[in-house]
């Protein structure tokens, strides 16, 4: 947990920090329009320790009043890539399973993700629930498209005692039509270091990228077409 | 886990499973509907495991396919009676906090249970989920109504790769408008044990319920309206 800062927000939010590109830059934003940030990762075996040590970097960064790490089973259910022993693809963007939907999809993640960030939300008066979501890059993900953001809200709101008590809850996903070098442009503009945040798949012992992942690849391509210097280390420079 | 029965059936169902009377009821109409049963239980600091016991026993009677239990980290997010170290309120039903909402409300407990039911449902090709949630004697739990419940199926098939490629997944409250009452005696026409099942908030160390929180009462109030003698072991009769 990282102490509150001094001067006291008007605004509350849960943001879902996975130490990444997108919810680094989400997490900017929300700082950006003065929220008090309450970050929220999770564990749930993934392959390294270092996506969690990025999001506590990052939740330091922007002064989050509390960083919650919550250790969650999703890898005992199982069915991908990135919590089961099922190889993550190499050298390829859009590596996609059966019609379009890719092997690292994690079957109802973002339910998941959403739904403990609504009850903490609920506990700590938040009305707003930021989520690093993007139909641009993750079109074959049916949990980051606008319609499915919608039915959450819908349903959220429906979900919970500040919902029935009149406090309208949001679902917010300011990425969702950015392409990937449009979110970097808007974090540098908004002053964020990258090389804090973490992409890879598979990275080494040493938490050095691999290069050639999916996330990886997409990663390298944002900050190209960004015309923004990557401070990524690469294991395989 | 319990071993596959002989015998394939066409349907499957993941059931949400707390060893409780409507849980237990629930699952019993999934079995009389010849639904093959993948029982899922929770463990999040509840104060007491024999919940956790009922289940397991539960789930053998049933002969459900198999029988999950995920330690999710609910508690670590605190804001009610049930998990958090507030006093669970005795001899009163409808023992409410603000505006109607009892202290025992646990924030968006049936969203984080149904988005893992979600995520078991695509994993083992199952399209229903069976929840035991009850809007007569649950009324004041925003997320044991009706509307809720359709909200929270609209996002789920929105939300995976199942309700993408035209699966359609339902969620099932076949409990929703029956009172105690009804429910046990339909637990009992389908000749439900009651015994193995748990309710109590604040069972002794031998697992016996107290006979005066909120969920004893009910379940009290409900044997005697439906004229089926009470098999529960109270610790003071």
């Amino acid at each position: 947990m990282i102490e509150q800062s001094g001067a006291p927000a008007a605004k509350r939010a849960v943001v879902l920090c996975s130490g990444g590109i997108d919810s680094t830059t989400v997490m900017a934003i929300a700082r950006h329009e003065r929220y008090t940030i309450y970050s929220l990762s999770f564990s749930y075996g993934q392959r390294h320790g270092v996506e969690l040590r990025a999001a506590r970097h990052v939740s330091a960064f922007f002064n989050a009043a509390e960083h919650l790490v919550l250790d969650i089973a999703l890898d005992k259910i199982g069915g991908s890539a990135l919590t089961d022993s099922i190889d993550v693809p190499k050298d390829g963007i859009g590596s996609s399973g059966s019609r379009g939907i890719p092997v690292t999809y994690v079957p109802a993640r973002n339910t998941v993700f959403l739904s403990y960030a609504l009850a903490w939300a609920e506990v700590c008066n938040a009305s707003d629930i930021f989520i690093g979501v993007n139909a641009v890059d993750y079109s074959g993900y049916p949990d980051c498209r606008p319609q499915y953001i919608d039915a959450f809200e819908t349903m959220a709101n429906l979900a919970t005692k500040a919902g029935v008590e009149g406090r309208r809850m949001r679902i917010l996903a300011p990425l969702m039509h950015l392409t990937k070098a449009q979110i970097i442009q808007r974090g540098t503009a908004l002053q964020v270091d990258y090389a804090m945040t973490h992409s890879c798949y598979d990275p080494d012992h040493d938490g050095a990228a691999c290069g050639r992942c999916e996330s990886c690849l997409l990663r390298k391509k944002g900050f190209d077409e960004a015309g923004v210097p990557d401070p990524t280390r690469y294991a395989d420079p």
